[in-house]
């Protein structure tokens, strides 16, 4: 089966991170991987929530949508529906988690860091774009935060990355586009620090279980992705 | 009081129309008037809303949002609110009922076009900028529907543009910034068609009440903006 | 074609304007303009929202609604929905700021009027009567707390009225009823001050957009109408 | 204690029935019980729930509502609140049920009738007013229904009536108003027949339980009120 | 007609009352009455609702629910369709005012007691199992504050227990379950302190409305069972 | 550090699984791991989701949710709230997908069996439990459907159970309870079947970041841990 873009099973889809896409917030990024596109914007606040004050510590959330009309047939909006679906929260919830683990709460001082992670284009693997976008999104705002003096130290202790893999037919593969994910037996999405340390690793059955040699193989073409894309990131930071 | 890009009170900002900026969607426009930037997505579906079936005529609505950091300061999402706003609701009718003045329902047939205008960075005339740039997707998607026959007539018998005038200080403008909008004593917007005819006016004396006079000096400056609109769009569409 | 009641185009329906309709409010009117039956009440608060706490101004704000059988079908009501729709959000705001136009917030001191404005019964300008009769029971309301010497000044620096006007068939017609605004062109409410400047133009081209003509001949309609109004709001004050 | 309009303790209040006081509905009173004011409106409807669908029987429901100045202090609507409080749905719950009392579902056939009884005014038993006024207003819509011919037979088989009764000090009293349902201990509503069967007995100790003598005193004022009602509700519709 | 577990018209289901079914409650209790199994937790909580500070005195409040699955056919969840129904807000309230029956306030002190009662498996009857049961959730919380010393006297003052009563056929019948509860002609609640005093009467004509004699005998039969349900919960805390 | 029941750190709690706990349901199972106790209930619906209408496959779905006092501090009813939490979304999905895998559609027909799985208690693992005994719930619930000639073939072909594994201190430890689970450093829950598969492998650093070598540890624990339960599930069923 040929993939999209001529690549091997291995590689990734063209990525490209552009960062200050837009002009109010403090970081802010406009990530695609290959026609997947999710503008990425991270908002300071001084304070914390509530159950976290005078901690001391500081909080990084995140909350991920989609448009409308950045799927193939166009989904309601949650806001007419009134409430926020399952798939919403627990993707929001994925990426504040990922992201909470390159950050050092204490040397952040009582600060919060909002990330907003809005699908303007979905082609497969929003949720992994989301989280690789945010992360540098997320480093901006910090940097802005350190111009301003507002942190108590430096709270970038790491970075992170994410990919999806999957068995597709019986071949594993990196970076799954949309028409490879709605074909994947397995689907997981891997999410890395830069040092090669997991955060996340969820992987799900969508047709047959699998086993663990199967884990294994792709656990690996996980960590070759987010290396690739911890590179990436490097190179736009830079 | 300089404005910005160093225009007279009587010009546009700079405007940019993108046709094509999605790859999903039957008609897609990212319009920017200046620092205002509007994702515009025109979505065809065959078919009409329950009250409007057997008819023989078709429809035409939008959906108008803000992402969160579109603003300066944050906005909530209306999706976790759990309800859309006010001011949400009356944008969206606004937009959906300036393009209904473009269309003929006889010959769209039972099909409709529903316009999610999405803010993506807001500076002020964010509605008038979605309808101006709605109309060239909705004229997209309309010609995405001929060249498949689905319509039995050509429906787009007219075009509409808009745009926000005001009194700053005591002088009037011509599509005020977010900076000349907090400080305007009176804001109108006014939609117009391509004929110059009008489709909707709404002025709102947000401080001092304004007099006739100050009404039809408004009305004039409207007027020259939205044929300039009109010839950009029409650019926009050759 | 006959217009109910026998009036001419540019002949109001029958107004009336009953004050203390309410035992509790502060100010309340039973306001008619012919079928057309809205109860206003006003509530006094000392204290204004969050946002606008210690800045020495005051507030005035509006809820708009119907009972569910003010219709001739009846309409489910707006709590068992769950929400609120547009058209409510949109008049509400726009008898907010309306009113608004008639108070020296510096004057009503820290404190808050709020205008119930409910449907008893509908039969066209719904809108523009509530804002004729919230005028009345504002100024009640305001009389009532300067009795009780809660404002540093005096308020109450205008006086407003409101009028739909629209074309029916080809002419145009002043204080449409619901017969009528459903056969309309072009319908336009227009809220004015008691000294003939405007608050608020509101037009919309239902059918056919209008020219430049059109528009000039429907404002000179309404500022008569609402002539008429505020000679009545002064006799039903006095 | 002396009591409102100079009345003894087993006196009710003034009571007026005024009907068709709505132009649209099929049957509408406005109910005063001394100073509690409630306008009831039927709205008859062909067809029943689905639930009901096919069965030959016809029904009857009812919806209470409160306007937010109908109290002394204003009360937050419920549409804005975006739920239904569990008072309103209690009282909704009971006019639907105590109305059907009244009715063979057989003879009306497969039509509804929905009840709604709102709140313009309260002063203390807004629910029995509203279940004595809503019979008058069912009665008048089952009249229209008839001249239509949409019913089998003659659906309205009972009248019902209601009225509070309380011990307010040690003293058994009918008809309680606000001042007096304040400082009752026990609060009791009874709906009953024209022919003086119990269609509802609700009766609280607020503050002590009573005993079973007490009940039975309330029990007899509660009779001799509804007896009255019934009185008045013929003559209202004779 | 006979009646499960072989019982006379004026006998109760076989009762049993579990005490400290949970770990982590102050108070807990499975209540059973035959088949219909309701699970009361009591919450102890130091302070009072907003509007009941600085008073001196306590509160206690109930909230009810029934599992999806405890019925025979699978009702939707509350939280799944995002509101809570008419009957669920009606039983919460008739469960909170019944315990406040017991309380002493004062002796309370500004604490809060919240019993939720959770119906696992509904079979008629479930609102008296769940007063009857927080009633002993509700004793062993205010013996757990005792021994803490959290309350400044003995806030229980009485006991309650609650029953169901109705005319199923021509005869009355105690402590109805589901298959005879969808049969009667008129259903009552009735809620007695231990001292046989009355806190709620709650009769409803389902079918025919019931006359005077009617409520007589129904009246006795429920404190013929309050009384032997009383001792159930005497020996249950003993 | 000592666990609780005394038990080594590759060891499960006390799991007891009791079927037929409730009356009405088609399968249900009370299952308990240490504190943990979760109430399962499989409903059967002939017919199947809209969107699946046709396709002559059946479906599986679940719904999870707490009871406000199965934890330690009492939760709020997401009902009271009005939505449904990211968590309870996420683990309701989690405990469907699970399920599905055990599943043969085409077997199933156009039949839908929906799992309830209520905590009743909570000491940490309760999605797992949940998972495991579900699956006892469903395989009533598909025998109690072959008996009835529902389903064209035999559905069930495979199992699952669940497990979570966890690096407390530094030490990998199997089946955490809740004290356990908040001091953990990385958190997993792993899903898989009778023959030793994974169905979902979901693991998330809750503070370091773990290696490769630290993630295989957690599956060979996992993969103990799931054989266990699947001979307490065996032995449950047979």
């Amino acid at each position: 089966m040929a993939r999209s873009h001529g690549r091997r099973s291995d590689q990734l889809r063209p990525v490209t991170i552009t960062r200050n896409w837009l002009a109010h917030a403090e970081g802010s990024v406009l990530v695609e991987f290959g026609g997947t596109k999710v503008l990425c914007a991270a908002t300071v606040e001084s304070g914390v929530p509530r159950w976290r004050k005078g901690s001391g510590l500081g909080w990084v959330t995140a909350e991920y949508a989609m448009l409308p009309r950045s799927t193939n047939t166009r989904t309601d909006r949650e806001s007419v529906r009134g409430k926020i679906g399952g798939r919403t929260h627990e993707i929001s919830r994925l990426i504040g988690r990922s992201l909470r683990a390159c950050v050092d709460y204490k040397a952040l001082g009582e600060n919060s860091v909002l990330l907003d992670c809005d699908v303007l284009q979905a082609d497969g693997g929003t949720r992994t774009a989301a989280i690789t976008g945010a992360y540098v999104a997320l480093a901006d705002a910090i940097t802005w935060m350190r111009q301003r003096r507002m942190c108590p130290g430096d709270p970038l202790v790491n970075s992170v990355a994410a990919v999806s893999v999957g068995i597709v037919g019986t071949e594993p593969m990196l970076d799954l586009d949309y028409s490879e994910d709605v074909k994947a037996e397995t689907d997981m999405n891997v999410v890395m620090t830069g040092r090669g340390d997991y955060v996340e690793v969820q992987g799900t059955a969508e047709g047959t279980p699998f086993d663990r040699t199967t884990l294994n193989g792709l656990l690996d073409l996980a960590a070759s992705g987010c290396a690739d894309l911890t590179r990436l990131q490097t190179e736009a930071l830079s």
